[in-house]
């Protein structure tokens, strides 16, 4: 979740966003979707974990799930992906808001099946944790079969995106009160081995990667 | 968004916790909720700042706002609120997973009107930046006309958590493969004073302890 650069900051209270490539980097940013569905005649929202792979988005899940069993049955779907980039502390509160990029994906997911889903397993796990794929054992017969892999094309979209200073009027520029911005900073931690970790075993190149990747230590 | 600490990790690979406690420490840890809806028949997932005010959620639009008009007019609405906490690094691709937390929150909401309306604003304003709202101006009875304000009561919901250990197979923990996880940190940055910032005006102490929320650089 890389924060918006200051110099990409507008005026304009929010942006939508037609270019694909502004797209894909959101969706490539963010490991965690929220799934909209309609169950039982209400709304339902998931998070789950999702990858872009080129024109598609690929989720996976257990076959026991019934969220992703009427998914799978082509129930018709919202697939919503947010950065929250930073709090934008205005003058006044009526012009205070958020630095934020939203992407909101609507469509039909369909289950991959066979091959197709043990090479989709592999992007879903290498664009996760990228050089995982090659560090781990193949799944087993058993693990495919219990696992659920659907893909929904990339096909409607809209992405918006708030990226402004404060927009205060004039009188308030004026006034006593403070302006900025706050920015919203994440990455990992230090890997932490698990209790029965064999010894021996170090941090493969996969998990030392991602741990470098730490912005507010940078 | 804190991290769940490493003594509450359970070798379950989810948990369904019905403590309202733990419920309300996530609503207030997080500032993003994604509310789901059915719009034209079809499901839609909208991002929005929301806080928690004792037993009820509030959220705040702008009265322009389609999806707001249709909760406002009492429309089926879920609130999912999510933590994604860590990557759980498996020995194989099977039990990789995130720790997160997520609650779902089903009903429906209803408008705050008059001298509550002005209330929950400061509410909402104080929650997202504590002590922000003596430090502005009163709004304007142009604003709070621009502004529609709901609230949702915290009924029926679920929360679930995922905090483990890699949970691998008696071969697996055998093998070569490394095994942990990989805490995601996140907080405010430095603040960013405006552009247009007059000379003399000084950082808040509502800021300035927001920003010293830095869990990467503690």
């Amino acid at each position: 979740m890389a924060v918006v650069p200051r110099t990409m900051m507008t005026r304009m209270p929010e942006k939508g966003v037609s270019d694909p490539a502004a797209l894909h980097a959101l969706l490539d940013a963010v490991k965690v979707a929220h799934v909209g569905l309609v169950a039982d005649d209400h709304p339902l929202v998931v998070p789950t974990a999702m990858v872009r792979e080129e024109d598609r988005v690929l989720i996976h899940g257990s076959t026991g799930s019934r969220w992703m069993r009427l998914l799978a049955d082509g129930a018709a779907a919202c697939v919503t992906v947010t950065a929250f980039d930073a709090l934008v502390v205005a003058r006044s509160a009526f012009e205070s808001s958020m630095h934020y990029r939203s992407a909101v994906l609507f469509g039909r997911f369909t289950p991959v099946e066979g091959s197709h889903k043990t090479a989709a397993l592999d992007t879903v796990l290498d664009k996760l944790i990228p050089g995982r794929a090659v560090e781990v054992r193949r799944p087993t017969a058993r693990e495919l079969a219990a696992t659920q892999v659907l893909a929904m094309p990339i096909e409607q979209w809209s992405l918006r995106v708030s990226a402004e200073w404060p927009d205060d009027e004039d009188d308030d520029v004026a006034g006593p009160a403070w302006a900025g911005v706050l920015p919203m900073l994440s990455g990992y931690g230090a890997a932490e081995p698990a209790p029965d970790l064999r010894a021996g075993v170090e941090e493969p190149p996969s998990v030392r990667n991602l741990s470098r990747e730490r912005p507010l230590t940078g």
